[in-house]
């Protein structure tokens, strides 16, 4: 085994559900040199995991410093409460999206106030179960932190370093405040994307015959595990509700602003065209590559010619440039990729990428 | 210049407005060998144009056999009309997305019912302006022609040649359905869009830095250009206020089924989950990739190792092993791409690739 790393976590860590998360939390630690225990109810579950090397079987006697609940929402809150009885001692977080009324539900149910620090590492990943699961699927993302005003101090130090010994990035933040942020960001989202994917049944097929890739967009999350988002949903029921009073108002007013233009009235197009302006200033707050940091990444666009292999010719110019992407951006005209790519690259190696391609007769645009 | 094959349309063509869309069809005519003219109340957009090889400038005593509209929304039907005086023989036809508004239009302001046969290429790309503009935009796209009961039937038929010549597929839509279509798939969907993101504008830093995919999957169309937006909705208020109906009405069930499981009523989490599952069965309806015709290709992911240059060696294999991509997609997580790429290649191709790749060490998957 790897000798930890000196500002590793102390271990072992109990991870309790082998699924997607709790089999990456656990990669990610044995990748540390942190002695992992796994358990799951799903026999099949934990033998994918510990065959990935996440870990070995919890054992009677086995007494972990730190517990990590990675189960479904709707059953976090008893786990949590359980592990804090079997393990008077542990530190006990886990990884659920929805904080508030897992946690309390999980005081409610007797864990111990002091040592239960709830967290949410923001990874996720379109695959779901352990086979999907990833040693990196954390690095680098934020690992939401909810100490409770009970929590004590060493407790909430180690799921920080817990966080950190993944490769995530920890951010503490109160419970309501995680809910409303994730209402607003992610569970909101996801009723509208179902909503609007919703209105393709019983339409016409030559309708959906045309559609673009702002409707595949759009709908992308609409196929997403339904057993798994209602149980989200459920678990954060006000504050996605509270996000929707505003999306709703929102399209009433401009659905009259559009009925009274359909209808030769007097509503201005201004509200349309405000609705619109709103849209791009609150899209360009989102950070990352197509918000405010976007700018840090310098974005070479390249048209290939329409010849089988010019995408392995490009991608191979790129390595013989010894070029990092920070990421890569492959058009999609109707939902197939069109010959324009976009590499994003650093600030410094754009121009020479840029020339590396151009030398080799790419078609460099922008 | 090219000879034309014998199955392009007969030209001259007039393409009138310079912009993505109109210098596309332009450089696509020119690729079958038909002689086009241009104009564009834009010298700039005109002489790009020009430049890119689209044609020559129109002149005085030109004699088109057909006239393209390809102008904003706003103010097609002037222009249709106007052709349809200027040019008394030639077929008027247009490449706006909206119909039965700009159509009905341009008769009332005098075009001529026989000659005028509307038409919307379903090609876009995130890019506008003529130097955006590619002569294979319309590859295999599908062209909606909506000709009107009183539309000649050389006519018609000249704009589904023209369609074909630019490399699009045609189909004959009535104006109403075309607009019903388009206010389904692309319209509603672009509120959506714009409503989501204006809810981040004064959200808390905090909440917007945990934005993920999903939030910037769905509003990345709301950062499209305003006025060219006010413009369509404008033009297909009546429609677009339909779906819009359709979308509050779900979403208003959806927000109050969400406040009686906050409020621990009996509001069952049923409700909730209707909406996820319906938005399922819709989304599986978009055609492509992400949907019916999906299983028309074989999908091969490969986590590649996190080592630089691994795409590169990545599509060189494939280059290798001569398998042609319809698609690849890179899996991006909070918006950076990860580790994960799918390829998607014909059933008969992806045994082929899958043992090539393994042969060179991938860790392919599924």
């Amino acid at each position: 085994m790897t000798e930890p790393s000196t500002d590793a976590v102390a271990g072992p860590v109990l991870v309790i559900g082998a699924g997607l998360i709790g089999t990456s939390v656990a990669l990610a630690l044995t990748r540390a040199g942190v002695e992992v225990l796994l358990h799951d109810v799903d026999a099949e579950n934990l033998r994918v995991a510990v065959e990935s090397g996440a870990g070995r079987v919890l054992a009677g006697g086995d007494r972990p410093v730190i517990v990590v609940v990675a189960v479904p929402p709707r059953i976090a809150s008893a786990v949590l409460a359980d592990a804090s009885r079997r393990f008077p001692d542990a530190t006990i977080t886990d990884v659920t999206s929805v904080k508030e009324e897992v946690i309390t539900g999980a005081l409610t149910l007797g864990a111990d106030p002091e040592r239960l620090v709830g967290g949410h590492p923001m990874a996720g990943r379109e695959v779901s179960g352990s086979a999907g699961a990833r040693k990196d699927l954390m690095d680098g993302r934020l690992w939401v932190v909810t100490p409770l005003s009970s929590s004590g101090g060493e407790h909430v130090a180690r799921v920080l370093r817990l966080a950190t010994t993944c490769g995530a990035v920890p951010v503490e933040m109160e419970l309501a405040r995680h809910d409303a942020a994730v209402a607003l960001v992610s569970h909101a989202p996801q009723v509208l994307s179902s909503v609007l994917a919703a209105r393709l049944i019983g339409s016409d097929d030559e309708y959906v015959q045309i559609a673009g890739q702002g409707l595949r967009d759009m709908t992308r999350i609409a196929s997403s595990n339904v057993a798994m988002w209602t149980d989200i949903l459920a678990a954060n029921a006000g504050p996605v509700a509270d996000v929707l009073d505003g999306v709703i108002d929102d399209l009433d007013r401009t659905r009259q602003a559009l009925r009274g233009l359909a209808t030769g009235g007097e509503s201005p197009a201004d509200d349309v065209r405000l609705v619109l302006e709103s849209g791009v200033v609150g899209q360009a707050r989102i950070p990352g590559k197509h918000g405010a940091a976007r700018t840090a990444f310098r974005e070479i666009t390249v048209m290939l010619a329409d010849r089988p292999g010019e995408l392995g010719r490009l991608f191979s110019a790129v390595g013989v440039a010894q070029v990092n992407l920070e990421d890569i951006r492959i058009e999609h005209v109707l939902g197939r990729p069109s010959g324009l790519v976009a590499l994003y690259v650093s600030p410094e190696a754009g121009d020479r990428l840029s020339e590396a391609l151009q030398a080799l007769s790419f078609d460099v645009r922008a």
